[in-house]
């Protein structure tokens, strides 16, 4: 397009999903569908037949052509079988939650906003939709940071309800907060029986370099599997090769923005897939049961978190007084500074004489802030102080994790001895059960 | 050794550093330094010649011969330079502050004590002594959980006074809050002219596994290349082949208990030795400066630290008012609950106007719990939001040393503008200059 591009392009007035061929100055000829307000990347994002996103300079676009309107529909309300039902394909449910998965970028105020409607990704993934009985509800549009207990109770019931009814459900979630969601889903859901898999995309759906459609086709051949309990799945390279798998409690966002940012801590990831090479890895443990599933998401938010930094005070435990449950994410193999003197007041600082006074009403558990390998309060003097205070070893369980489910496990006993008997129960795989095995890189 | 062992052996009357030679039940012949205090891995821990340690069970033993005791010198005060000098080896002082380097397993109490004098460490290294002219000085006996920032203080004026002196520094400290004393050590000597290399082990000297010996080995080596600069030295793989050398302000604790627990973040180590070969590689820049050393090291220690979970109120950041700084480990590029609407009060959190408020009177910094990658509060709607309430974004610097780092810039000026600049100000290689550079496995 040469002079006045930008009239040229409104001219067409292309909506998300409208098929259109485009010729671009080097004389190739690409087609696909039109992807809105990606110009981040390139003047306009054409999501091929392939599944994956490419973006286009305006400036090498020598000629537009639309071959075909997309069919406009209503919002979705509720869910939702628009796709031809094949009787050998796995019927999938989606449960969108928002996050950057449905998220597009937002040019007028800058920054990435929750914005994509069910229809909208239908129209981005049809090919996910055609590999799958795919029906799909949207029960929230927020970024996960934005994400309180109250929700996971939400997304627990909606998850339970519709257990029975389909081979696995796919939850759409932002990255930040993925694994606390996982983590809480794999405690509430007892006895699960079907896969559920949290997926989410490190890049908008609306971007060229967008992860989302790799991870969601990946999550949808994992369900063909029907290996139960709750999964994370994203990116583990930074290429669009390999997809991992990870188990819900055993997983974290190790990198602000990389595609492969989500990494199993202390084991490999539960499964492996390579979507090109149609093959998947399966290096976890299947756990299947025939009790009858159910849903235990009662929870006690009353839970504090604290990371223990050097000059940490005695003030800063007593901040934390009050709550019934306390995660604190020691130093090394789980300590706080309980020998410190003040150089200032020349007094000890007393913070185990308080650590005990808390104990007495509060489950008190303590994690590593090195996330690999485990606690273990028997190896130094002043860990064995900490053990006598009353703080129970939260051992190779992540700190995130102790969290939600130290919520959980207050929400579900009665005293405080049946909360941590209930906390140090390995539930969901959140124990390393091997003392000796560790991976590590 | 048959029956009555334990009489026969302390027949002997064996102390640290005596020389002696063991023939086993399978007629191999051992010779080495005896070492103390070690019975959890063997009954007896032999320091061979080559520098490692070997156990050997006290059935096994079926003959020991004392070769030479050790000269039986006073307890080491102060500075102390026993071993010949030689005009052509560096000057190397060690300042030893406590930590697992320095202790032996209490067998009496259970758990790891702080406990060995620098006449122990000598006997137990003396290869060390003997390839530097080696001086060394007692600061304090802790476990490094204990270290609060007026140990850094002292620390940094023992270090700022002998820079002179000696071609390089090692401090001896725990590795549980190592990278929080390296970070401080980094702002707190301005134009540092000399190598100075914090080094400690994750096994205590006592044990036939100690990682003591090549930690400070390899310090001694990377002395000799003469690079200016804060760093930490400490094993690169589990096995004893590599030693990695990280920059002080880039470095994590990775691993509650691997020997290999240390990893530069977001870089390659600044350097890599291998002992064996006698090989340095090195990956870092070297910064040098022929302005005059100062020491800068005031700190404000009312820097608060909070760690973004989800449930997280109002109330965890009132907590904190009053605080003259605040580092917070948000989520992903550097989020926390904006948004958050409660479900039980049916309101907004209303998170955002008291961050706003507290941000009037404080420095308050957002890092990612993430660890990897960088901070960015321009992407995201909810990240734009954070940076108009007031907050700074700490980019690629790691939470601990952003923590560090707050003290030290509120410290050393007068106004919250200047220690906001000072905070984001490239000081000692705590931000990556290049976006574009990023290691992550």
């Amino acid at each position: 397009m040469s002079n006045g591009k930008k009239e040229e392009l409104s001219n067409y007035d292309l909506s998300a999903g409208d098929k259109i061929r485009i010729k671009t100055s080097s004389e190739e000829v690409r087609e696909g569908f039109f992807i809105p307000s990606a110009k981040q990347d390139g003047d306009i994002v054409l999501k091929l037949e392939s599944g994956y996103n490419i973006g286009l300079k305006e400036e090498n676009i020598e000629k537009l052509e639309v071959i075909e309107r997309k069919k406009q529909g209503k919002e979705d309300v509720g869910k939702n079988k628009d796709f031809k039902y094949s009787k050998d394909a796995k019927n999938v449910l989606i449960l969108h939650t928002g996050g950057t998965i449905a998220s597009r970028v937002s040019y007028e105020e800058g920054g990435v906003k929750p914005g994509f409607s069910v229809e909208d990704l239908k129209e981005i993934y049809p090919e996910i939709f055609e590999t799958a009985n795919i029906s799909s509800e949207i029960i929230s549009q927020m970024l996960s940071e934005d994400m309180e207990p109250s929700h996971w109770k939400k997304i627990s019931e909606k998850v339970f309800e519709n257990l029975e009814d389909f081979d696995g459900i796919i939850i759409s979630h932002g990255t930040d907060t993925m694994q606390y969601t996982a983590s809480a889903l794999s405690f509430m859901i007892k006895n699960i029986s079907k896969p559920v898999v949290l997926v989410g995309s490190q890049r908008s759906s609306d971007r060229p370099s967008s992860d989302s459609f790799l991870n969601l086709k990946a999550a949808v051949k994992f369900i063909e599997e029907g290996i139960p309990g709750v999964f994370v799945c994203m990116h583990g390279s930074s290429d669009d090769e390999i997809v991992f798998v990870h188990r819900g409690t055993r997983v974290r966002k190790m990198h602000t923005s990389r595609r492969d940012a989500f990494k199993s801590i202390r084991s490999e990831p539960f499964a492996e897939i390579d979507i090109e090479k149609d093959k998947l890895v399966l290096n976890g443990e299947i756990q299947k049961t025939e009790d009858e599933t159910e849903l235990l998401n009662d929870l006690d938010e009353e839970v504090g978190f604290l990371k223990v930094v050097p000059g940490m005070k005695k003030k800063d435990l007593e901040k934390l007084e009050g709550c019934n449950g306390l995660i604190i994410e020691g130093t090394g193999l789980g300590h706080l500074p309980v020998n410190s003197f003040d150089e200032h007041t020349k007094h000890h600082e007393k913070i185990l004489g308080k650590l005990e006074e808390i104990c007495e009403d509060t489950v008190v558990c303590m994690t590593s802030q090195c996330i690999n390998g485990r606690v273990n309060l028997d190896v130094y003097d002043s860990g064995v102080k900490i053990k006598d205070a009353g703080v129970v070893s939260g051992r190779s369980m992540l700190p995130g994790t102790a969290y939600v489910k130290l919520m959980w496990a207050l929400g579900n006993s009665d005293t405080l001895e049946e909360s941590k008997d209930l906390l140090l129960k390995n539930v969901a795989g959140e124990f390393i059960e091997r003392e000796d095995y560790d991976v590590f890189r």
